[in-house]
């Protein structure tokens, strides 16, 4: 019951348990291969009468009803709300918040937010602090695609570079205790820019901060890449994928295949559906973990997850002024109890 | 060394201090009744060739590298940083992230940010995980008219209700262990809407958000108002503060005068620098703490105060879809060491 830390990135904790988690997608979401572990797929995009914001932040709310009632455990009994998404000033988590009246924490890390919000309640609640904490992201596709590039309705091209940002929602609830699923460490990760500079090229601009993180991990707390059974990063796609391999045998002479798998490369049937990079968003590492990756490890598939959410911190208003692009990416290590 | 929770939005810590804290303002600061505590007044709004982004971010840092000149302690010896402003996906924040290679834990609360950073840091720190966090927030008016109302250039005509967000940034640096100023208790905030529209009158908006919080803390605490020499409210101004004092009459019979006031009333000569309803902006509550507040605290005028940053979560666009503003209070309370 006390955090051991590990250099200055990196924590180890012992009595942080998962309760359950909820994942809640859109029409396209529920066609892709992980659909069925979906805890509820909406028949249309928005619900009628809902704006795209609306919306996305209807989806949050159906995430977080469905994780509390799978844990069995009231709003009364939360003790912190921690999450965020992608939308200026984080309206769907801040507005959610009208509702269930807890004490909230809100985080911006773009699509790097569901891990820093485990992160953070993870040592909150090894701490002695709130013992009941529901982490969430959420994105919408629609909302996204007007805020940060063209409304969909005008039709454009996209390049074969741009991620599918998910319509989707991830919630989990932590406790203080043992349960099936534990957090057993965290690391925060630094900011880290290459230069790029092309907002349809987000997997590129992020690579480099997922395998710092991911190296960052490894080295503070002394596990070998094959510690894991999957790491998992949160919307590389297949360029990032790709690059993130490059980077880490070039840089750090390490192979992270065959270890290294994305949450983006999961949501969808690439081709098939059309999403040429993969899925994006703060949705799509939080939907794809609290669903497909929460059940693989609960029916012991795996044992040892690292889930390593990627975000790309920049506005339109930095990407207009010509500024590159700043990458984050935050990691938190999932283990299912082993039997003795 | 251990949190203590007091109900479910509350906790006490003992061991967190503040090294130091430091402030950085523009001209306009530095013209107000409190200029002379400011650690640097800039001579303009914005540094040659800086676009008014730029300018906030810039500010930050200046902010960050005087709290750490004045605590004696480099860069590398920081093992988290936590904050957020205003911007869109908070590119003050997360571009400043770029030079300094911490770990970064970006947060978005509005003017809310720099309790809730101070909040979490304690926490963290208390509970055993980063022992040196550096929590700091920052505004700026330029950038943040232009992004929630309109450009200057306009030359728009200003509501009397309307705050005057400030340019100015506050950073301090807390760590484990004593110091002569301590962080004692936190107090998590819940978002309270009364169904108000009007971002030209935010002090209304936020008020019944920082009663919620100021009575949430005080009936966790078991403290009586008196317990503190004064309580801070982040930026309600001349109608906020007004409204709180009649809100905690009426919903909890409780006086809040003399103890209550306002960073938002210190930052400016409210009617020669013809700011109306007084200051705003996650600068604000910053600035006002970390430079005047701390000043006083660390000078013996006051031995303990409750510092209430208070956060309006709209965005443009949940204004214009017609939409009401959200808002949310966080409490910190800072308490000089007596001499024993």
């Amino acid at each position: 019951m006390t955090i051991r830390r590990k250099g200055q990135s990196s924590y180890l904790v012992s009595n942080v348990g998962i309760m359950a988690g909820a994942a809640i997608g859109g029409p396209m979401e529920g066609q892709g291969p992980i659909g069925k572990y979906f805890d509820r797929i909406w028949e249309a995009d928005t619900p009628k009468g809902s704006s795209f914001e609306q919306a996305e932040r209807q989806l949050l709310q159906d995430a977080q009803d469905a994780v509390l009632e799978k844990s069995g455990v009231s709003w009364d009994a939360v003790d912190m709300v921690l999450g965020g998404d992608l939308l200026d000033q984080i309206v769907s988590t801040n507005f959610d918040a009208r509702r269930h009246q807890r004490p909230l924490v809100g985080l911006f890390a773009a699509c790097a937010v569901f891990t820093e919000a485990i992160g953070l309640g993870a040592l909150l609640i090894e701490g002695g602090g709130p013992q009941k904490v529901l982490a969430s992201a959420v994105s919408h596709h629609l909302s996204a695609e007007r805020q940060f590039r063209f409304p969909i309705e005008l039709g454009y091209q996209r390049a074969p570079t741009a991620a599918w940002t998910a319509t989707a929602a991830g919630s989990v609830l932590l406790t203080s205790g043992i349960q099936d699923l534990s957090v057993s460490a965290v690391t925060f990760g630094r900011v880290i820019d290459y230069g790029l500079k092309d907002p349809n090229d987000m997997g590129s601009a992020m690579a480099p901060a997922a395998v710092d993180t991911i190296m960052t991990h490894l080295r503070d707390t002394g596990r070998a890449v094959s510690y894991y059974d999957k790491i998992f990063t949160g919307d590389l796609g297949k360029m990032g994928v790709k690059m993130a391999i490059e980077l880490a045998k070039q840089d750090y002479h390490t192979d992270l295949t065959p270890e290294l798998d994305d949450c983006g490369l999961h949501l969808y049937f690439i081709d098939k559906q059309d999403v040429h990079n993969g899925a994006s968003g703060p949705g799509c590492s939080a939907s794809v973990f609290s669903g497909f990756l929460f059940s693989q490890l609960f029916n012991a598939a795996w044992t040892r997850i690292l889930l390593v959410s990627t975000g790309a911190l920049f506005s339109p208003t930095t990407y207009q002024q010509g500024e590159s692009i700043p990458c984050i990416a935050h990691a938190v290590a999932i283990e299912r109890r082993q039997s003795s």
